[in-house]
Parts: C-alpha cells; sequence; structure tokens
C-alpha cells in the first residue's frame, strides 16, 4: 500500500487490529474497494475508534425529510467552514457519489450558497455553518424554522447533531494531520 | 423534578427509557445527588446518548502524565473559547472539586492564562483553544512540544480527542437549549 | 495579608496612602470584610485611583428603571464579551448579591441570552455587547429602542456609560495582571 | 453657535450648565477657539462631565519618556482600531499640533506602522492596538519589553491608562452620535 | 525630487521610463503639480502600471446616477475598510476635491456611517464594504436593493468594480510598502 | 449553449461582442474546448473586459523561479481565504492541469498548508494569505524573505500582484453571482 504519510501519529499495521476492527476494514474495503484513512489514523486507539465509529454511523442513516445527500451536505458544509482538507475530500467524494452530480456535488462542497439549493436546504446549511463558527448565536427560532420548513423534531436534532459531529471529526482530522485517500479525488466524476 | 425547561427539545420522562439509560441515571444520581441535564436532554434520541456516552466517558480517564482535574481543564478552556454555559457551569464544577480548590478551579474556568499554571498545562489549554478556534493551524510541531513537556503520544492524543470532543458537545448544548442543573453552582465551593 | 501576587506593577503598602484613598479602603472593608484588589492594583498611582473612582461610583447608583441589579448586569455581559477574569469574578459575585439568586447571577455572568431576561435587559446587553464588540454599529435607532422599553434618556445613557466604563476597567486589569480577591469566589452564593 | 446635529442626545445650553463647566468651556474657547463638541455632548451629564474630565486631564501630562505628542499617538491609534470619527479628527488635529509635522500626523493616523516610528513608539502602539483589540492577551513580557526600551514603571501605567481611557471616549462617542468640531478638520495643517 | 523611502521596491529613474509613461507622468504632474507615487512605485515594472492605469481610468468616469465624487466615496470605504494609507490620504484628497467640502470629505473618509449620507449613498458603501470583508455574503437582492435605489445595471456594475478594484490598489499599496505623497496632506483643504 | 445562469446580470450573445473579444472567445474554444464563463459574465462591460484581461494575462507568463504551476498556486490559495466558487473551480482545474497531479492539485486547493509543499511556496503561499486577510500586517521583512528563498525582487512583485489580482477577480465573481463552466470539475483528473 501507499508508504504516503497519513498522520503525525504511529499507524498500526492492521493484523495487530482487535477482531472488530479488522472487520470493519475489511467492510469498507469490500464497499469501497480501499480502507479510508480517517479507520487507519484513529486505530493507533482502538477503543476510541470503535465507541466513535458505533455513534457517528447512526448518523448518516437516511430518514423521510433528510436524505443520505442531504446529510452529507451537511458534512461538507461544516467542513468547509472549518477549512478541513480530509473531510472536504472524502465528504466531497461521498457526496458527489449521494447525488449522482458531480458538479452539483463540487458546487455544494465549494459554496452551498451559490448552488442553486431549495428553501429546505438552504436554510440547513445556514443553520450549521452559524452552529459552528458563532454557536451562542443559536435559538429556538431556529429550530422552529427547520420544522415549518418540514423537518420532524428527530430530524431537526439529527442536523444539530451531525453539525456537532463533525466539529468533532474535522478536529481530529486537524490535529492528527490527517491525509485524505488519492482514491477520493477521482470518485463519483 | 424542577419544572424548568432545560431544553427546546421535548424531555422524556425517564420511566419510559431503555434499561441502560435508567441505570446511568441511578447511577447518577448515586454519585451526584442528582442526574445532570445532559443526559435528560439527550435522552430525547435515547441510542444517541448511549452511543455518545460510551465514547465519551472514555475520555476522562486519568493517565500518568494527564490527571482527571487536567483533562477537566481542557474541558472548560474549550468550553471558555465557545462560550458554553452548560459546560462552564457544569464543568467548572467538576473541576474545583477535582481540584479540591473552588478558587483555581474558577480562575482556570475564566481565564487559564491569568490562573498560575505550570508549563505544561499552560502549553496543553493554548494548544485546545488554538484546536477550537483556529483548526487550520495545528501541525505537528504542537505535538512535538506537548510530548517533550512530558506527555505521551497517548496523552497528546487524548489531549486531542478531548477537545475535539468538547467541540462536539458544547454545540449540542448550544442548539439544543440545554441548561445547567441548579446544584452545579455550589458544588465544590 | 495575602501574599499573592495581585497585580504586575508593585503594589504600595496601604499606610503610605492618601489621607482619602485609606478612607476608601477602610470603607470597603467595614462592608465587604476586605479591599478589593482593584484598588489595592490602582494605588500604584493614587491620584488616577482617587479620580477614577469619583467617576465609577456615579455609574451604580440605581434609578428607577435601572436598578443596582441591572447595572450589574451591564458589567458582566461587557467583561464576558471581553473576557475579563477580574471583573468576571468581582462583578460576578456583586450581581448574585444584588440579585439575591447565586444561579440566575452565575447564568447572566456566562451567557445572558439563555438566562430567560425579560425584553428589556435582553436588550440592554445585546446593546452593550455590541457596543463592545463593534462599537461602529451603533446608531440612533439602538436609543430609540431602549426607549421605547421603558428606558429615560438618561438611563440609556447610563447603559452607555457604564459599559464604556467597563470597557476601561476591563482593560486595565487585563493589562496590570489584575487578580479577583479569593473573597468573590464564595460570596452570596 | 451651529446648527448641526451634534449628539443623538439633547444638548444643554451652555448657560445652564453648572459653573465649574461654564468655566471649562470658556478657557477652552480661549485655548482653541471653540468648545470641543465632547463637552457639548457629555454636558447631558454634568456630573458625568465634571468628574471623567478630572480622571482625562491627567493622563496628557508629559513626562520625560512619554511626551505630549506621544501620548495623543496613543489616542489616535486606539481610535483607528476601534474605528471613532470623533477622536480620530480630533486627536488626530492634536497630534499635528504636538508634532508641529501635518504629514507625520496623519501618517500616524491612519497607519502608525508605516509611519517610521522608532522602535520605542512603535512598540508603545503595538501594545495599544494588542490592548484594544484582543486584550486577554497582554503579559507581564510586554511591560518588561516597554521598561526595556526606556519607559518607566509609571509611563507603562500611563500608556496602559490612556490606552484604556480611548476605549472608554470612543465608545461614548459610537454611541451618543458625538460629531467632530468642523474646526479640527484645518487645524494645524 | 523628494529623497524619501516610497517603496519597498526600487523606484526607476522616470527618464529610463517608456514613453507613454512618460506622458502620463508629465499629464499628472500638469494636473496636479506632482506625480502621484502610485506611477511611480508601479514603474518598477511599466508594462504591468499600463495595463493596470488603462483598466483602473475607465472606472472613475461619472455617469448619471455615480458623480466622480460618489466613485472617490466607495474609494475610501473600501480603503477605510482595508486600513490602507496610501489609499485613504490620496483619495481622500479626491474626495474633498470633488465635493468641494473638506469637512464632509474628511467625515466620509473616517465613517461614511455617520457623514449624513443619503439612502442611495449609505447603500452603496454598506455593499462595498460588505463585498470588501465578507464577499460570500453578496447576494442577487443586493444588486436589485441598489437598483430601485435610483442605479442602473451598469452602474450597481461599476459599483462592484471599483470596490474591487481597491481591494486590488490597497493590497498593491500594502504589500509595496507605497508612501503616499506629502502634497496630498493639505489638498483642497 | 448552456441554459444555466451564469451571472447575475445581463449576459449578452457572443455575436453583438466586438472584435477583439469575439476572437478571445475563438481562442479560448480553441485552446479549452469551451468559453471561460468570466469571459461571458464579463462581456456585460466590453471595455472593461478587454482592460482587465490585458492586464491579466500578463501574471501568468511563467519565469524561472515562479512556474506557470506556482503561480496557480497562489490564485488557489487567495480563493480559499476568500471563499470564491468560480475561482476555486476553475483555477483548481488549472493548478491540476499545470501540475499534471489532480490529487496534489485539490490538496493544494483546499489547504496547501498540508500538501507537503517545499519552503519557497510554503512561504509564498502564507504571505499571499497574509496578503488576502490582515494586508496591515505586510512589511518589508516578507519581501526580503521571498528573495532569501530564490525569488528576484520582480518574482516577488509578481507574487503581490497575482494575489491582489485575485482579491479583485474574487469580488467580482462574487458580486456578479458568477458560475464556474461544468467543463471544470473533470478536467485533468
Amino acid at each position: 500500500m501507499s508508504d504516503e504519510n497519513i498522520s503525525w501519529f504511529p499507524v498500526p499495521d492492521e493484523d495487530e487490529l482487535p477482531d472488530n476492527l479488522r472487520g470493519l476494514f475489511m467492510k469498507a474495503r469490500q464497499r469501497l474497494g480501499f480502507v479510508p484513512n480517517v479507520f487507519r489514523v484513529m486505530s493507533f486507539r482502538p477503543e476510541r475508534l470503535s465507541a466513535w465509529f458505533a455513534h457517528y454511523k447512526q448518523l448518516h442513516e437516511p430518514t423521510e425529510n433528510l436524505s443520505a445527500a442531504e446529510r452529507e451536505m451537511i458534512a461538507v458544509a461544516v467542513s468547509m467552514a472549518n477549512g478541513c482538507l480530509y473531510c472536504l475530500v472524502s465528504h466531497g467524494a461521498a457526496l458527489r457519489e449521494a447525488l449522482g452530480d458531480p458538479i452539483q456535488g463540487d458546487r455544494i462542497t465549494f459554496d452551498y450558497q451559490r448552488a442553486g439549493l431549495g428553501e429546505k436546504m438552504h436554510a440547513v446549511l445556514d443553520y450549521v455553518v452559524k452552529l459552528t463558527i458563532s454557536p451562542r448565536e443559536c435559538s429556538p427560532l431556529d429550530i422552529e424554522h427547520l420544522q415549518r420548513l418540514g423537518l420532524t423534531p428527530e430530524e431537526v436534532w439529527d442536523v444539530i447533531e451531525i453539525a456537532a459531529m463533525y466539529n468533532f471529526t474535522n478536529r481530529m482530522a486537524h490535529a492528527t494531520g490527517m491525509m485524505p485517500n488519492p482514491e477520493y479525488h477521482s470518485m463519483a466524476r
């Protein structure tokens, strides 16, 4: 595999990892053709990776009014606000794939305000950027507004929790020097 | 029970919650005398609360060069940078208790730079504030610097992961309107 | 006497100070049980302390629509915007005392936006934070708005002058390394 | 009298003012040829004006290593950082006059970093801008640095107190809509 | 000739310059009495100066609803937002001259929000400051708003292009250490 | 032709444009296979487009120590600092092509600090971001630093002028609603 430096921390060999993580890596390899570097970098602390991923994976489950693609939009909007290389490249790819539209995926990644989004997703992304950049300004009016645009209370909560989660993962990537897999760049183009 | 509004989302009755969460609430009540509102607010989505807490609780385990009190210092420094009422009140209390020194606890909470901290913790807190406010500026030199001050690579990782985690929890608190339990204000004074 | 370092400048002995300041210290000791460190630190320049205090003390006189507690709210909101340890601790204590409510006092100190304030004081504190952070944005509409909420023109002026004054005192505290008296932390709890 | 609107608050007639303020206005008229609008605007609250001015006037007294012109430089550097029309115009004029050099006065007012100042005043103005914009970053090293450049501790204190004072007056001007007297614009050119 | 250092780059002798630039300098000398330092500094790269000026000079041509003075207002508002010494001094002078009103010219230069401008120019200057400071926030509504206030689409474009141009020239001045000619300070007073 | 809305201003038909612009469009079509939307959008003001382009095209000519690819790096670093969709997409593509390395091109576009650049280009891009975000902080030391890393004075000037130019073009794109051509997204992948 690549000799490239993907982390500022040591990266364990895959075969030294606990069974559950080896299973996770195998599944990723089957689905994507490679193991996302986020898994390899975070395997430096295997129990943390397991616990984080058990939480994280719940957040991308689609619901009636918040599709998988729309959840990826939240990921890239937060990651652009934080300027996170790893997440912009990897979730930019995931968004292109989820939309089946590479141009719209890139546009939302770079500047969702100019991507011609409908009212619901424009409001959702405005809100997650506010929650990222000036979280004290959030108010109950934001929640009401998103509900009026068709989200259930559970889906508004998802918007919040996804945004908060990428504020976690962006910073893990920033501080560990996590580099995105080269494969992402040409995915879904 | 307080009638006070502790969340902008519905708060379920405790006896409707799954067993594992009822156990968590009971343990908290035994240890603290009350259930922290973060649990009650987040029980709106019970599986999320379970998954998040399984991850979160790993981060406050003390190690040789990063004590429980020092981990609370990271919590309050990040929470002050984000201006998070819930976490400043609750982890301010936890820090006072962990230090056994209410004055030093408050000082670190309000402005760690003026609390007379030693070189190690001053550097740790400078770093977590940078990771919170301008995460793109993090570099491998930061990691080397903290190791030179006595942290192991695993402990530097803990510094990062705790800081990233409070960037998650602060935003959950900000966006859900989570209010701190009144009990915290007089704890450990 | 505490041996603690309360200033980055020399702190004169109390008995070397001019009579009027010795009187001021004595009165403070009678009222509070101790001499606030702001007096001890600023006594490095005795005439300045006298002149400043003659001005400052006018600003906390209550009026019909702006009580002593409400004036302390302005002090803590400005001090939080500037991140001033000394003033957050000392005026946080004064606010708890003036309100007779330690929990509400702490909440306003950490985040007045989430303290359930009425419309008048919410607007007053929004305004003093704007005047602190982006003073060029102030306009005559702000003044009209506060008058519509029940303040007289003189009271609107007081709001402004108190806010401007804490922009003075916060910076005196920041630049002189002024440390709050330990007694404040447990006051009015 | 000008009919121009110089304040968003009522401006009292000069002859309704207390004797001491009428004396202050007369002296100003003798020295400058006009009454600075800061006096007229602040005379809405006469005791405040008296108290403030008794403090303020102490700060512009020259000392061996901090001349009257150098004190005006602090005034304009803080006022540019805050973007204060009244103080930039009035103290810009005062600085031109104190220097006897209108070009250098304007240059320092607009951008002291490009005015070819010596090391001492460059450091002083860097410090007062830091104290204005990010006061939490001040440290004892700043004080040592200014002393090494030739200031006494008392003069370093003056630097701080002048900077803090213009953070007060700038905000009084911003919030009251104080307009500079037309006469300042052509003074000392 | 002034011996003053007007650039951090070498400044060629005027007689070494290509004919077209010597003509440009001569015309400036006839019109103003001196050669603006922007020409002398930029003549380090003569073809660049020629090309830039051919573009730049188109932007200050007055039209029915956007006069020469109003175009200078855009120049100073952008330059104040960027804090550009050269452009504040030189276009401040040009604005005083274009208005025939030194006081109003200075006021607009320091703070257009307090200069009593009419609705159209207040909106124009708010917009160019937004375009300078937070360009992502621009929207089609801004364009509609300025058209409703009387500008043609071509004039709205001019507002944008002038603002963008001063974001170019301000940075050329900042990075080359361009100093304003002394003559500007007393012009049109 | 695409029916997509590429501008918030009217876009003229190509055959109504002056000869020189029709020639420019034809050359672009030959070289790239399409006309970049920046030309079509700016043709609303044909003389402006001609003048701007005559200036702009000089800046991308490679020199010994600043290649065509390195000049594109400046374009994307400034455009990321300003968050400009049009320029990130179009110059991101141009950089991928100039480097012949799509992965490195994307990495530099999203975060040049993590792209493993050599000392020279890292310093160049740090400098252009500073010139974009806080232009007042530029100093002669920056120029000396880049010369020590191997640039000639003319090439340092180019660094500055390219950075200043993208501060112009980014704002033209932001304010006109300029949309990138779909073709760019798949170019040089």
